[in-house]
């Protein structure tokens, strides 16, 4: 029985971000699914586990979590050793993570994941997207692109020369948006598609896309 | 001249969230107001600081940072021994206070920055609030104050038994709304409100407050 259970399923993006966090950490880990068309996720046992009732809650032994960015957090602090190093222990350099971290978050997540559930989610499961929708979220995401364009003109990843949790949470989100029309975002920044080339061709990721298959 | 410099204002939520960790760490600071009326944050040299142009953007010699959440996070981490301890060290102790400062970011500050800008600065700037927008918002926070009040019946802050980043993040939105008729939903909850009473009268905090005077 591994030590560390992920409850969740494969096409939430959430859980994709703590999945991915695993893999490059070569951690083994229990997935235990979340049936979410069931309502699973709003009933107990998982309520115990995630209070707002949405996937992916984690355990490590005793430690249980929830919040996808907190686990993250957690897995490359308590396993800095293993893996690709995804956080610098240098409070400077950690600062800067922290910062496109938060820009993820807090600019870049909103519009991307409404984009997300508009033109990916929804068609899956023969929903009717809201056009209305994409155009305000794809002018709002056009905007903190053009920040990402000027920032990667200068390093090759967010934080730095190397790649750290800052550009691994944007990953799930980018992997359905690319699928979409609203790949266009991406292809006509040239500093932002070779991040997102290079990002996406990770054999982490690549794990947790095959998960869907 | 201070080695630290906010620019930013004394009524930002954001930059109060980064004054408020200075005060707890007894840094000293010098504040470089930035006139948001005169549209300052739009304009460099604010943009080199922080390209988003919003306030609050936060150098320490070289460094330069923006994101008010990496800031606190930033000061805590490089000033641990000065001042309130406001991060532990041990990675399973700092995962809860990650957890709880995902909280307040994802759930908790989506709806409270909506109702702060609705019932406290509109009518500062003798704008009209929209009621609709009051109501919904009023709904969401009310059911993340329903997870609080289970949880700070079970500890005395958010993140255990001592105060974190993860309390001190919501002072000024709560600041704000303290002041409305959102108060109604937090003085209902008696922990929630025992939380509010303890965490609003530290010295720290009222100094954030004394200087919108």
């Amino acid at each position: 029985m591994a030590a560390i259970k992920v409850h969740g399923n494969v096409i939430s993006t959430a859980a994709m971000r703590v999945f991915a966090t695993l893999y490059e950490k070569d951690i083994e880990f229990e997935l235990v699914p979340i049936d979410m068309r069931a309502g699973e996720h709003k009933k107990e046992p998982f309520i115990s586990l995630n209070p707002f009732g949405q996937v992916p809650a984690f355990e490590d032994g005793d430690l249980k979590l929830f919040e996808s960015r907190a686990i993250t957090q957690y897995i490359a602090h308590e396993y800095a050793d293993k893996g690709t190093p995804l956080v610098i222990r240098d409070s400077k350099k950690m600062a800067i993570i922290s910062l496109w971290s938060e820009v993820e978050a807090q600019k870049f997540d909103p519009a991307a994941t409404k984009l997300t559930y508009e033109l990916a989610i929804k068609p899956m499961f023969k929903m009717t997207t809201d056009a209305a929708v994409v155009e305000e979220n794809e002018a709002k995401l056009a905007v903190v692109l053009d920040v990402y364009e000027t920032r990667l003109a200068q390093s090759k990843y967010l934080a730095g020369e190397s790649f750290t949790l800052a550009d691994l949470h944007h990953l799930p989100t980018i992997h359905y948006l690319m699928g979409t029309q609203s790949k266009k975002l991406f292809e006509s920044r040239p500093h932002v598609l070779a991040w997102v080339v290079d990002i996406t061709a990770r054999p982490a990721w690549n794990k947790v896309v095959a998960q869907q298959k």
